[in-house]
């Protein structure tokens, strides 16, 4: 099976999610990284891109440059990865849209509404697609969990509770210099948001993914808890969906005791499941008069789609983001693949990062979707 | 040691936490049941009477010539236990205060803000105690985790999260004859509430209990989805606590799959820590910088008060009963004993029912405290 | 419902397991304890009596005439439990039995072959029952599995793993003037064992309860870690049961991080179960090709039978133990009740430790149950 | 960094561990996938070379040409994965090794102990290294565990319990034509041992990676629970250890529940550790008087080598693979890295074979390491 051409913007020396999605990019051996502009600093892309293995005369100072200059070649790039800060997504998924060049964006979309109604505008009208990285939706039973919910199996949904609780920014890091704290609690380069931006939106996503219900309205109470902090690190919001189910999401990163606790239940008129990302082998669904069930991916009952290896063999989360990949590499062929997020899971986040901040600023009232 | 002379109001045959009393009353041998008002129905009032080894004359037939019989008595009771339905707590508080006898009062403190007015009013003028069974106040664990919080453990707490899930009323099991669920969710008897007053007011004093916070204002969602039911069956409602700490509290009675989901977690500056009452001897506690420490109760730096066998031999719900109950001895016996809830908890139970209800009819708005 | 008059031997202040049979005695409200021979020591024997609200002509010196003198009442006691070490057993097992009152005695059976022998031969003879305090089967999940195995809902068992580990005898506290410590690792008072008689008869009992299979040899390796120890504080065993179905037996006293981890799982053709004490109102059963069943205690799918309590409100150690003293009230009035350990599950014991110490002594080998 | 030339013999179309070894040799990015002779058939071969990008005349029909052809190039492969049945590594392995092509093993290290020791004297007088993938011996807290064994965190070791359940083979389903039930039940393509050779050796290299110490002996009993079946399905092995440790090995194919549950737990004078394959990202500690750790992957106290990202974001079995292809890349390129398994590991997992064989047949003797 032919590779597909893959650039990188960001990711340079330094970065953390570059490098994953370089991992989930290499793990299913369908794509060649061939260009990057990895960092805005001429030197670090340089010795990144060669870290890399990428030709010297491929790695680019900038991203228009690298766009138009691919978009040029015979052999340039047929998909780009944006793994910038949020205030850095829109002026490159623009750019790759318009050079007809895929763009696969880490989330959220981007920094401000104006910036993702520009995206979306250039992708509506592109012949390239863009794909945005929700990567929890890779995980096999996150996405069995949608599928028992559309099969009925839990009735109508009533109750949603989503979580995403973590402590690295319990202390002030930013203030000594450690550098993913530092642009996450940046209001100019995350657009004002924190913790709702930043892990919030993964919550949203998961909770609506899996129930395949909108959310109609919100009303929230967001703390910034950490000393001199500029952004909320602890949300807690109200969820109204569209059909009449409730929830609430939480979203904190001063909880300690919490890595990467993002956790989803899920309750409706006949039964109820639950899935949390840092057991992600296994799910507990509950039909209302019989015992709980603990399905595993790949196990019983569940079937092995989106799984590389047997029940009882650990996937993770790198597994999970390169299934992200693999299905966008899919789609690159041509391939129908409903599952995988785009523009609209973007829009729907940077809704739910402004309506927080605006409940908010009125006392915590109920901000509509429309 | 002597035996305390006991009473009950309530619980005749067919009843459930009149039973969970008894035990609690028996397990630590201090007690002895010997009179009661177990029923409004005179027949099987003496039944149940005749059950429990009661003496056929002091087996009454209503609470108020119980009262006054036993106060007249040399050997009357010393207290009484009320595990009526809600809406039949005030009554009997009243009467048996104002004869002098020790309240031992089921949870929530009674139906509406006027009688819980008039119990507090009798309550302070009375020579005789009142205790509201709180019980999962009583499990030694939750103690522990209020002595930590209280020792600066984990810092000043910034978050709490607490939440009270069932499943039983996921169908409206009330409208098919189940004795529970009907005065559970008929307003004629809760006072207007469901699961905030049932399970809710359960959580909101965890929560405050282990904190030492009390809530300053809260913001409510309240929702019915049992067809046909008049309260509410889940409830979600956002938290302020005085010293700036938030919150949510989430009580459900229709999340398909939790038996008797009570669970806290708190988290503080320096630390947190997480507890759930269906796996009662175990709590997780994580300090910031250190690996997450598995509490046990009666184990490794945790000391076994409250605790009667073992690390590794559960204790479970009766056990946390009872030692409300052996408290409430030693309190008789003139003992000083800070941690068991009277007429305070009460109070603030009926303030968060009310509280709930308001927010919601304004479209959740925050309600405080005052 | 009348209440039967229980003596205890054994059981003075300092004890524990007597505290326990008083606790589970009373838990249901079915015994008075009335008499007590509850330590050698006279002094503590009288004021431990009196602690309990024994009558002081009741406090007896010694079970010989605690037997003799309350056979001679008309109030006399009709059961008694004995609560001393190991070695102490025999004697008032045989002084009651002979006096034709029941007697309920602490596990294992007694410290010899012989003295074992010699209760078998009263028993047998005697108008008044036996009962041993295998109270690990008191566990209502307990109950349950033996009934899924009798029903055939594993299919022919394949697979028994059991285990019992404890760690508090890491270090040699018996050195240190540990009071249970003292005579549980003193071969005189113990009869020789260490773990497998203190903890691994337990084990041994739990097999064979809920398989309802015999075993029919064994092979060992015992170890006693502690410094200066004389009796065992870890057994490795191997097992067959009388049906071909093989499995391990472990019980350590030296496993750090273990309080009281006994734990079984069964393994036949169709299907599987696990169950620990610690976690003792769940029971994983797997049937082949289906997921993992959570079952809960009184949950969906298991009913209620042994319980106090909903599902969701924790039972613990001390419920089992009740279940045990209120079955033998109802064996005492004469009910049938198949589930309770008696002569043939102390032989069953007895020969356990003796057959595991022989096998020990020549290299392994296997030593059959005949 | 320039990248490992690998070749592969085994592996084609509807193999399982081929892939799994690709997927590891991709996921760090050091290897270039360039030549194999993936089937012995030679269709297959060719095909699935094709799947793989691999260059037609670096397919080859069988691995004595690819050895002596790919020795040839200047641009040959450096080394070569072997991913056959058992029975056909030690061909293989020697043709390699005497082409001074490093090689690259899955495990067990062959069928019979001459093929061991003849693979084990080519690798002796090799220029080209031998190395066995004993693949979760890559799991972080796996190698954190054995530090910690190493610097005396637990003391002095005293208890080890391993064990590896499975249930995939509780129904005999070689004889309904499930392919890896095929060979791995065949004793002529394993060399006679079923679950002891399968999995067993897993748990003994598990056991003596993490503790350091060897073993001295073994007595074993082993059965054939699946009807027909002509290996062992289940295996209870008694251990002793060099340093007078004691355990038990447990390794079961036939265990309903478990999938793939390789469970460790190593008990020494000072401490306890408790880890299982499942839930590979955290590890219980006990210090003796301290309360139980859960260790997470790259978490608070465990450091972060041999991960990739951060502690809560799961890594799994295919990142445990990849350690081990990353640090023998590192190995192939000069770097010492004393934790990879070499031939040693599989002649101990030749003897434990061989031996627990014996020892059954005598009765369950103990036998002897040398």
């Amino acid at each position: 099976m032919r590779k597909i051409r893959l650039g990188m913007v960001g990711g340079g020396r330094g970065a953390f999610i570059g490098g994953v999605h370089r991992i989930a990019a290499r793990l299913d051996g369908r794509y060649d990284l061939v260009a990057g502009a990895l960092s805005s600093d001429p030197v670090r892309a340089r010795e990144s891109a060669a870290d890399l293995g990428i030709a010297a005369d491929r790695s680019y100072a900038d991203f228009a440059e690298m766009a138009r200059a691919e978009a040029a070649r015979g052999d340039g790039i047929e998909a780009v990865a944006i793994v910038t800060p949020n205030h850095l997504h829109a002026g490159p998924a623009i750019a790759f849209l318009d050079a007809g060049i895929h763009v696969i964006c880490d989330k959220p979309l981007c920094a401000t509404r104006a910036e993702a109604d520009a995206i979306a505008a250039v992708a509506a009208r592109s012949t390239a697609r863009f794909f945005l990285t929700h990567n929890y939706t890779g995980y096999p039973l996150v996405r069995h969990a949608r599928q028992l919910v559309a099969d009925g199996a839990l009735g109508a949904i009533r109750v949603v509770q989503v979580e995403y609780a973590q402590d690295w920014l319990s202390r002030s890091v930013e203030a000594e210099g450690q550098k993913q704290a530092g642009w996450r609690t940046d209001p100019a380069k995350t657009g004002g948001a924190g913790a709702i931006g930043d892990i919030g939106t993964h919550a949203l996503n998961l909770a609506t993914f899996v129930t395949g219900l909108g959310v109609e309205a919100l009303a929230a109470d967001l703390q910034s808890f950490g000393p001199g902090r500029r952004v909320d690190d602890n949300a807690n919001i109200l969820l109204r969906f569209e059909n009449g189910a409730r929830g609430m999401l939480w979203a904190s990163q001063v909880a300690a005791g919490n890595e990467n606790g993002l956790r989803l239940r899920v309750y409706g008129e006949k039964g109820g499941l639950e899935w949390a990302q840092e057991d992600p082998n296994r799910m507990a669904l509950t039909l209302l008069g019989a015992p709980k069930q603990i399905l595993t991916r790949g196990g019983a009952g569940v079937g092995d789609a989106w799984t590389r290896i047997p029940p009882g063999h650990p996937e993770g989360y790198l597994e999970a983001f390169a299934t992200l990949y693999d299905e966008i590499a899919d789609a690159i062929m041509g391939k129908d693949c409903p599952l995988l997020p785009g523009i609209e899971a973007g829009l729907e986040g940077i809704w739910f990062i402004e309506a927080a901040m605006a409940s908010v600023r009125d006392g915590s009232i109920w901000i509509p979707r429309k």
